[in-house]
């Protein structure tokens, strides 16, 4: 029989409504004492009048204190489960990319909380930001294998949130061997060298690939200037799909090292130029030299990474959309993304609509996209939708 | 010299920051009293301090009483500047859909308040909803001919809104000739015949083209339900990339007579099959007859006309989805879609969230969709803004 972790009154609501965290607040102290359970262990959740609600994984020290995994109480976070929850995964993921690259495992959206895979073809990376994930890192190796005997599995344990719950950082190939370092994918078409040792994150950023294809159109021919390119995600791309040239903007040298090489896998190096630098000295830069560009990317990290951030965050997502603005050629396209879960759906377009009037363009939204199926979102976790791309195609004000 | 339209104090801040409407109650009648003026004629839109704002087509009469056409002032809406607006209209949509098939004109987003034009390859539709683009016909016909010198141009002038602005409803074919009433088109690789003379609006729902593009993908082998089908847009798209079997249902047995003629003209008709009938009582009887659909399409007609029908609109929604969702498989795809302005944008997920729980099923949303690039946004016009399509894998609790 499991521990159980009694809610206080009424706190069961969001929990019945679809959400799977449990705040500290929110757990009848009295009656079931969060300091006298492990990190990582599993509890019952029941609601204040006993009724059970499901079972989840406790991090007894953290605001987010228990993350339900199952509604059924008889669950446990095996190696069995796991396998399930990963073809379930699987199965939805190969769907909509049938090339297996993609992000296999999204955390609480596929039933994992506080584990990201995501899956090259035959290397898979896994992220492990919990101690509750981390006492479970050998079924979690064991359940990938048995779904998808990978050649590599590297475990790419250094996000922010491990130091958060106590855990270390470290990245280690566990299984196989990789090239250089990096792992091969292929995503719209375009071949890359993700960068899973060396890189930020898991090496790649899958949950923009629809926005990518989008852009693919619309490119042929077109100068285009990525900003905050990493390893050229979209620069690469649109190079790829007929872009007459290319400007990556990046504060890494390494990263840029990485948009040549992906330059030269796909046969598009002589149109792909680097530029290594902040981005915002590096738009006033090209903006002082007269330099115009049909399309531009704007596609920051994370410039509100808490709540507390978001006018200062806010800010600088236009300061950065107006320096590209300025850049654009006369019938140009601006695509301002952010994968900040604070900035508000309807902020990035009323930016447009401001800077629109402040610089006297027309601006006219043609697409929104967000992020791609394997970064599903779960409607009563508001955190599972953060990804945004607005494509706007900017004029003469008419 | 142009009339003037004169503002009430603080009434152009909204102008000014990109929006083109003037309500009735911020004109200073005062000063220019709006019973003076004739419907469809053009005005120069001043702030209460006699600045120019831009020049308008008014609707005396009309609480939306004058829209701008343009910042400048000294622009008329003849058929010069009619042939610039339909240029640039072109170009933005010859990008993103090079086959000629797209709404070409989408009223104020285009900068030609109160026209929409959709454009057939050679056959080009027009729907004239304003008196002042009334009486601009024949502008808007020579403008149209300059610019894509069409085959055929019909009017299909029998919208709703004609008759609040006290205009006649009218169907004509003004040049050249259709074969049996209809164009024909290409949607993502897919061919239908429109019926422009006696279908719906213009005869066909340009808008939801990115979103069928996107269920194409997934419909391989799949039984698919069409709810609200009309002419087939989803349904036989659907067949044509290889669902084994796909259902209609729509009220209109005219409609259903066009759904087999498009699935004839793709050589699908075997797999696709009609349900005549009422959308509640078809799914009902469906549920009765242990039919299971592995995707389920729900695109009914806009169930929130005004803003005062949001609470019974949205228990519509709500209903027509629920029923959608228990006629899935154990592992389904929903695709709830919604055509009313006033439904906002998070409220589909919501209600999935809703009935997820309701109906004991797991909802993990893999996919939000607006509108084509041919019905292009105005970030300060909330109501350019209205198409939403939510894709929603269904699966038991976990």
């Amino acid at each position: 029989m499991l521990p159980t972790l009694r809610l206080k009154a009424k706190a069961e609501r969001r929990l019945k409504g679809g959400h799977l965290w449990v705040y500290s607040n929110e757990v009848d102290i009295a009656i079931t004492p969060l300091k006298n359970m492990t990190a990582g262990s599993e509890v019952v959740v029941e609601a204040a009048n006993g009724k059970a609600l499901g079972v989840a994984v406790v991090s007894p020290e953290q605001l987010i204190c228990a993350r339900l995994f199952s509604r059924d109480s008889k669950q446990t976070l095996d190696v069995s489960l796991m396998v399930h929850r990963l073809q379930v995964a699987q199965s939805g993921r190969e769907l909509w990319y049938p090339q297996s690259c993609y992000r296999w495992v999204f955390g609480d959206s596929d039933g994992l909380p506080g584990l990201v895979i995501d899956r090259f073809g035959d290397v898979v990376v896994i992220q492990i930001s919990s101690v509750a994930m981390e006492l479970r890192r050998q079924a979690i190796i064991d359940a990938v294998n048995k779904v998808a005997k990978p050649q590599c599995i590297v475990l790419k344990n250094d996000g922010k949130l491990r130091a958060v719950e106590g855990l270390p950082e470290y990245v280690e190939v566990i299984q196989g061997a990789l090239e250089d370092d990096c792992a091969p994918l292929v995503e719209n078409d375009t071949r890359f060298m993700a960068p899973v040792i060396h890189g930020q994150k898991t090496g790649w950023f899958y949950d923009h690939r629809e926005n990518r294809a989008q852009l693919n159109r619309l490119v042929k021919g077109k100068r285009v200037l990525d900003v905050f390119s990493y390893v050229g995600g979209w620069g690469v791309q649109a190079a790829n799909h007929g872009a007459a040239e290319v400007h990556c903007v990046d504060a890494s040298a390494q990263a840029l090292d990485w948009v040549e090489q992906n330059a030269s896998l796909n046969g598009v190096a002589e149109k792909v130029h680097c530029w290594e630098g902040d981005a915002f000295a590096a738009l006033r830069q090209l903006k002082d030299n007269g330099e115009r560009f049909d399309v531009v990317v704007m596609d920051p990290p994370a410039l509100i990474p808490r709540r507390k951030d978001i006018k200062a965050g806010e800010q600088a997502y236009h300061r950065l959309n107006q320096l590209a603005m300025r850049l654009l050629s006369k019938d140009g396209l601006l695509v301002a993304a952010s994968c900040s879960m604070h900035l508000a759906e309807d902020r990035l377009p009323d930016m447009l609509r401001v800077m629109g009037r402040e610089l006297d363009r027309e601006v006219m939204i043609q697409h929104v996209g967000s992020q791609g199926a394997d970064h599903p979102v779960l409607p009563a976790i508001a955190e599972t939708r953060y990804l945004k791309a607005v494509f706007a195609r900017v004029l003469p004000t008419r």
